[in-house]
Protein backbone atom coordinates (compact mmCIF):
# COMPACT_ATOMS: atom_id res chain seq x y z
CA UNK A 1 0.00 0.00 0.00
CA UNK A 2 0.54 3.48 -0.59
CA UNK A 3 0.56 6.79 0.77
CA UNK A 4 1.53 9.72 -1.49
CA UNK A 5 2.77 12.84 0.16
CA UNK A 6 1.95 16.41 -1.47
CA UNK A 7 2.12 19.67 -0.61
CA UNK A 8 -0.63 22.47 -1.79
CA UNK A 9 -1.39 25.99 -1.46
CA UNK A 10 -4.06 26.24 1.18
CA UNK A 11 -6.77 27.28 -1.51
CA UNK A 12 -6.06 24.74 -4.22
CA UNK A 13 -5.96 21.62 -1.22
CA UNK A 14 -9.52 20.96 -1.22
CA UNK A 15 -10.06 20.89 -4.58
CA UNK A 16 -6.72 18.67 -5.49
CA UNK A 17 -8.36 16.70 -2.85
CA UNK A 18 -11.65 15.74 -3.96
CA UNK A 19 -10.75 14.98 -7.59
CA UNK A 20 -8.10 12.54 -6.52
CA UNK A 21 -11.02 10.91 -4.61
CA UNK A 22 -13.78 11.60 -6.97
CA UNK A 23 -12.00 9.81 -10.34
CA UNK A 24 -10.91 6.67 -7.58
CA UNK A 25 -7.24 7.17 -7.51
CA UNK A 26 -7.24 7.60 -3.86
CA UNK A 27 -9.52 5.81 -0.99
CA UNK A 28 -9.05 9.05 1.02
CA UNK A 29 -6.70 11.67 1.25
CA UNK A 30 -6.19 13.70 4.78
CA UNK A 31 -5.29 17.31 4.62
CA UNK A 32 -3.12 19.05 7.23
CA UNK A 33 -2.11 22.66 7.50
CA UNK A 34 1.78 23.34 7.13
CA UNK A 35 4.53 26.07 7.27
CA UNK A 36 7.07 25.64 4.73
CA UNK A 37 10.81 27.00 4.90
CA UNK A 38 12.55 27.32 1.59
CA UNK A 39 15.03 29.41 -0.24
CA UNK A 40 13.80 30.80 -3.49
CA UNK A 41 15.58 33.53 -5.28
CA UNK A 42 18.66 33.73 -2.29
CA UNK A 43 15.86 34.25 0.02
CA UNK A 44 14.05 32.22 2.93
CA UNK A 45 10.75 31.59 2.92
CA UNK A 46 8.09 30.42 5.29
CA UNK A 47 4.35 30.17 3.16
CA UNK A 48 1.23 28.52 4.45
CA UNK A 49 1.02 25.37 2.79
CA UNK A 50 -1.18 21.83 3.18
CA UNK A 51 0.19 18.59 3.34
CA UNK A 52 -1.97 16.05 1.56
CA UNK A 53 -1.53 12.73 2.39
CA UNK A 54 -2.92 10.44 -0.18
CA UNK A 55 -4.04 6.54 0.66
CA UNK A 56 -4.07 5.10 -2.54
CA UNK A 57 -2.21 1.71 -3.87
CA UNK A 58 0.99 0.34 -6.06
CA UNK A 59 -1.47 0.30 -9.29
CA UNK A 60 -2.78 3.75 -8.78
CA UNK A 61 0.56 5.72 -8.11
CA UNK A 62 1.62 6.41 -11.41
CA UNK A 63 -1.58 7.70 -12.92
CA UNK A 64 -2.06 9.67 -9.78
CA UNK A 65 0.68 11.53 -10.13
CA UNK A 66 -0.07 12.26 -13.44
CA UNK A 67 -3.33 13.76 -12.80
CA UNK A 68 -1.27 15.87 -9.10
CA UNK A 69 0.96 17.13 -12.21
CA UNK A 70 -2.13 17.94 -14.58
CA UNK A 71 -4.67 20.24 -11.75
CA UNK A 72 -1.63 21.09 -9.17
CA UNK A 73 -0.81 25.14 -9.76
CA UNK A 74 3.00 24.58 -9.45
CA UNK A 75 5.13 23.42 -12.55
CA UNK A 76 7.54 21.58 -9.68
CA UNK A 77 5.08 20.37 -7.10
CA UNK A 78 6.46 18.09 -4.24
CA UNK A 79 4.79 14.70 -5.03
CA UNK A 80 6.59 11.60 -2.80
CA UNK A 81 5.77 8.49 -2.92
CA UNK A 82 6.20 6.45 1.08
CA UNK A 83 5.96 2.40 0.63
CA UNK A 84 3.80 1.44 3.84
CA UNK A 85 5.44 -1.52 5.31
CA UNK A 86 1.61 -2.96 6.53
CA UNK A 87 -1.74 -2.11 7.20
CA UNK A 88 -4.77 -2.94 8.58
CA UNK A 89 -6.10 -6.28 6.53
CA UNK A 90 -9.63 -5.09 6.22
CA UNK A 91 -7.92 -1.12 5.80
CA UNK A 92 -5.76 -2.30 2.74
CA UNK A 93 -8.76 -4.08 1.53
CA UNK A 94 -10.93 -1.28 1.56
CA UNK A 95 -8.46 0.93 -0.08
CA UNK A 96 -8.28 -1.62 -3.19
CA UNK A 97 -12.05 -1.95 -3.60
CA UNK A 98 -12.61 2.21 -4.03
CA UNK A 99 -9.45 2.84 -5.96
CA UNK A 100 -9.24 2.01 -9.58
CA UNK A 101 -7.16 2.79 -11.72
CA UNK A 102 -7.88 4.77 -15.39
CA UNK A 103 -11.28 5.18 -13.95
CA UNK A 104 -12.00 8.71 -14.87
CA UNK A 105 -15.86 8.76 -13.94
CA UNK A 106 -17.23 9.84 -10.76
CA UNK A 107 -20.17 8.28 -9.29
CA UNK B 1 11.64 1.29 14.40
CA UNK B 2 8.34 1.69 13.66
CA UNK B 3 5.33 4.65 13.15
CA UNK B 4 2.22 3.59 13.18
CA UNK B 5 -0.32 6.00 11.26
CA UNK B 6 -3.60 5.58 12.75
CA UNK B 7 -6.62 8.24 11.95
CA UNK B 8 -9.21 8.71 14.57
CA UNK B 9 -12.20 10.68 15.47
CA UNK B 10 -11.23 13.98 17.51
CA UNK B 11 -12.84 12.93 20.51
CA UNK B 12 -11.53 9.84 20.75
CA UNK B 13 -7.54 10.61 19.69
CA UNK B 14 -6.20 11.57 23.21
CA UNK B 15 -7.79 8.36 24.77
CA UNK B 16 -5.90 6.03 22.09
CA UNK B 17 -2.80 7.77 22.45
CA UNK B 18 -2.87 7.74 26.03
CA UNK B 19 -3.63 3.91 26.25
CA UNK B 20 -0.81 2.86 24.03
CA UNK B 21 1.43 4.86 26.20
CA UNK B 22 0.03 3.74 29.53
CA UNK B 23 0.67 0.49 27.76
CA UNK B 24 4.16 0.67 26.78
CA UNK B 25 2.85 -0.22 23.07
CA UNK B 26 4.30 3.21 22.20
CA UNK B 27 6.88 5.37 23.35
CA UNK B 28 5.31 8.33 22.65
CA UNK B 29 2.43 9.31 19.67
CA UNK B 30 2.31 12.40 17.94
CA UNK B 31 -1.55 13.59 17.75
CA UNK B 32 -2.31 16.25 14.23
CA UNK B 33 -5.68 17.54 13.61
CA UNK B 34 -6.56 16.82 9.91
CA UNK B 35 -9.41 17.09 7.49
CA UNK B 36 -9.77 13.87 5.81
CA UNK B 37 -11.53 13.49 2.28
CA UNK B 38 -13.31 10.17 1.11
CA UNK B 39 -16.17 8.66 -0.43
CA UNK B 40 -18.80 6.80 1.37
CA UNK B 41 -22.43 5.71 -0.03
CA UNK B 42 -21.88 7.74 -3.87
CA UNK B 43 -21.12 10.78 -1.67
CA UNK B 44 -17.64 12.94 -1.28
CA UNK B 45 -17.39 14.01 2.85
CA UNK B 46 -14.92 15.75 4.66
CA UNK B 47 -14.51 14.97 7.94
CA UNK B 48 -13.04 16.78 10.95
CA UNK B 49 -10.03 13.89 12.39
CA UNK B 50 -7.03 13.63 14.44
CA UNK B 51 -3.78 11.53 12.93
CA UNK B 52 -1.78 9.54 15.21
CA UNK B 53 1.59 8.96 14.65
CA UNK B 54 2.89 6.20 17.29
CA UNK B 55 6.23 5.65 17.77
CA UNK B 56 7.19 1.88 18.63
CA UNK B 57 9.30 -1.22 18.15
CA UNK B 58 8.95 -4.06 15.92
CA UNK B 59 8.62 -6.31 18.43
CA UNK B 60 5.66 -4.37 19.55
CA UNK B 61 3.46 -3.45 16.34
CA UNK B 62 1.12 -6.64 16.21
CA UNK B 63 -0.18 -6.12 19.37
CA UNK B 64 -0.40 -2.16 19.39
CA UNK B 65 -2.26 -2.75 16.20
CA UNK B 66 -5.02 -5.47 17.98
CA UNK B 67 -5.23 -2.76 20.85
CA UNK B 68 -5.83 -0.20 18.12
CA UNK B 69 -8.95 -2.33 16.67
CA UNK B 70 -10.04 -2.87 20.22
CA UNK B 71 -10.27 0.50 21.41
CA UNK B 72 -10.77 2.14 18.10
CA UNK B 73 -14.70 3.18 17.21
CA UNK B 74 -14.70 2.50 13.61
CA UNK B 75 -15.00 -1.32 12.26
CA UNK B 76 -12.35 -0.55 9.67
CA UNK B 77 -9.83 2.34 11.40
CA UNK B 78 -6.86 3.35 8.94
CA UNK B 79 -3.48 1.90 10.71
CA UNK B 80 -0.76 1.64 8.61
CA UNK B 81 3.12 0.71 9.97
CA UNK B 82 6.10 3.13 7.87
CA UNK B 83 9.56 1.38 8.31
CA UNK B 84 11.99 4.02 9.41
CA UNK B 85 15.29 2.99 7.79
CA UNK B 86 17.19 4.94 10.45
CA UNK B 87 16.29 6.77 13.85
CA UNK B 88 18.94 8.73 16.14
CA UNK B 89 21.05 5.83 17.91
CA UNK B 90 20.03 7.65 21.43
CA UNK B 91 16.15 8.13 20.78
CA UNK B 92 15.81 4.33 18.78
CA UNK B 93 17.58 3.33 22.59
CA UNK B 94 14.75 4.81 24.50
CA UNK B 95 12.11 4.02 22.35
CA UNK B 96 12.97 0.13 23.13
CA UNK B 97 13.78 1.11 26.84
CA UNK B 98 9.73 2.73 27.28
CA UNK B 99 7.83 -0.07 24.98
CA UNK B 100 7.59 -3.89 26.07
CA UNK B 101 5.39 -5.94 24.32
CA UNK B 102 2.28 -7.77 26.86
CA UNK B 103 2.96 -5.37 29.81
CA UNK B 104 -0.64 -4.88 30.13
CA UNK B 105 0.04 -2.62 33.61
CA UNK B 106 0.56 0.98 33.04
CA UNK B 107 3.35 2.43 35.76
CA UNK C 1 15.07 10.69 -1.43
CA UNK C 2 14.52 11.36 2.13
CA UNK C 3 12.09 12.94 4.80
CA UNK C 4 13.58 13.43 8.13
CA UNK C 5 10.99 13.47 11.05
CA UNK C 6 12.26 15.90 13.82
CA UNK C 7 9.76 17.04 16.67
CA UNK C 8 10.86 20.16 18.95
CA UNK C 9 9.31 22.66 21.00
CA UNK C 10 6.91 25.28 19.24
CA UNK C 11 9.46 28.31 20.19
CA UNK C 12 12.72 26.22 18.86
CA UNK C 13 10.71 25.25 15.36
CA UNK C 14 11.49 28.04 12.91
CA UNK C 15 15.12 28.53 14.30
CA UNK C 16 15.36 24.46 13.13
CA UNK C 17 14.10 24.96 9.85
CA UNK C 18 15.91 28.02 9.22
CA UNK C 19 19.64 26.71 9.87
CA UNK C 20 18.58 23.46 7.53
CA UNK C 21 17.80 25.60 4.75
CA UNK C 22 19.85 27.96 4.98
CA UNK C 23 22.87 25.61 5.22
CA UNK C 24 21.48 23.44 2.23
CA UNK C 25 21.17 20.52 4.52
CA UNK C 26 17.38 20.62 3.15
CA UNK C 27 15.80 22.08 0.25
CA UNK C 28 12.68 22.09 2.18
CA UNK C 29 11.06 21.92 5.78
CA UNK C 30 7.18 21.80 6.55
CA UNK C 31 6.60 22.40 9.99
CA UNK C 32 3.22 21.03 11.72
CA UNK C 33 1.81 21.78 15.22
CA UNK C 34 1.09 18.50 17.05
CA UNK C 35 0.50 17.49 20.36
CA UNK C 36 2.68 14.87 22.12
CA UNK C 37 1.81 12.30 24.20
CA UNK C 38 4.06 10.36 26.02
CA UNK C 39 5.68 9.29 29.85
CA UNK C 40 7.99 10.90 32.05
CA UNK C 41 9.00 10.13 35.64
CA UNK C 42 6.10 8.00 35.51
CA UNK C 43 3.37 10.19 34.51
CA UNK C 44 1.53 10.71 31.05
CA UNK C 45 1.95 13.90 29.53
CA UNK C 46 0.34 16.13 26.84
CA UNK C 47 2.96 18.43 25.03
CA UNK C 48 2.42 21.11 22.64
CA UNK C 49 5.21 20.36 20.04
CA UNK C 50 6.29 20.66 16.21
CA UNK C 51 6.95 18.08 13.85
CA UNK C 52 9.22 19.39 11.38
CA UNK C 53 9.41 17.20 7.64
CA UNK C 54 12.83 18.04 6.17
CA UNK C 55 13.10 17.07 2.27
CA UNK C 56 16.89 16.12 2.02
CA UNK C 57 18.98 13.52 0.16
CA UNK C 58 20.63 10.41 1.06
CA UNK C 59 23.84 12.03 0.97
CA UNK C 60 23.47 15.03 3.25
CA UNK C 61 21.51 13.05 5.84
CA UNK C 62 24.07 12.00 8.08
CA UNK C 63 25.27 16.03 8.55
CA UNK C 64 22.02 16.90 9.19
CA UNK C 65 20.97 14.20 11.94
CA UNK C 66 24.48 15.80 13.49
CA UNK C 67 23.65 19.41 12.59
CA UNK C 68 20.13 18.89 13.97
CA UNK C 69 21.46 17.35 17.42
CA UNK C 70 23.85 20.55 17.73
CA UNK C 71 21.20 23.21 17.56
CA UNK C 72 18.23 20.95 19.41
CA UNK C 73 17.29 21.99 23.00
CA UNK C 74 16.87 18.22 24.00
CA UNK C 75 19.65 15.73 24.70
CA UNK C 76 18.07 12.61 23.03
CA UNK C 77 15.77 14.62 20.34
CA UNK C 78 13.28 12.58 18.26
CA UNK C 79 14.92 12.09 14.81
CA UNK C 80 13.83 9.62 11.90
CA UNK C 81 14.92 8.85 8.58
CA UNK C 82 12.15 7.59 6.13
CA UNK C 83 13.01 7.00 2.64
CA UNK C 84 10.50 7.56 -0.23
CA UNK C 85 10.29 5.09 -2.76
CA UNK C 86 9.73 7.84 -5.58
CA UNK C 87 9.46 11.37 -5.90
CA UNK C 88 8.15 13.30 -8.78
CA UNK C 89 11.75 13.62 -10.76
CA UNK C 90 11.75 17.29 -11.15
CA UNK C 91 11.15 17.77 -7.72
CA UNK C 92 13.47 15.40 -6.86
CA UNK C 93 16.04 17.14 -9.03
CA UNK C 94 15.69 20.21 -7.36
CA UNK C 95 16.50 18.87 -4.18
CA UNK C 96 19.47 17.95 -5.50
CA UNK C 97 20.10 21.38 -6.96
CA UNK C 98 19.51 23.11 -3.61
CA UNK C 99 21.04 21.02 -0.88
CA UNK C 100 24.77 20.66 -0.52
CA UNK C 101 26.81 18.56 1.88
CA UNK C 102 29.31 20.81 3.79
CA UNK C 103 28.26 23.64 2.48
CA UNK C 104 28.08 25.96 5.95
CA UNK C 105 28.10 29.26 3.59
CA UNK C 106 24.33 30.49 3.01
CA UNK C 107 23.51 32.47 0.01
Amino acid sequence: MTTVYITAPPEEAERIARVLVEERLAACVNRIPTTSTYRWDGEIHHDDEVVLLAKTTDTVYAELENRVLEIHPHEVPCIERFDESHALESFAEWRGEVTQPSSGESD
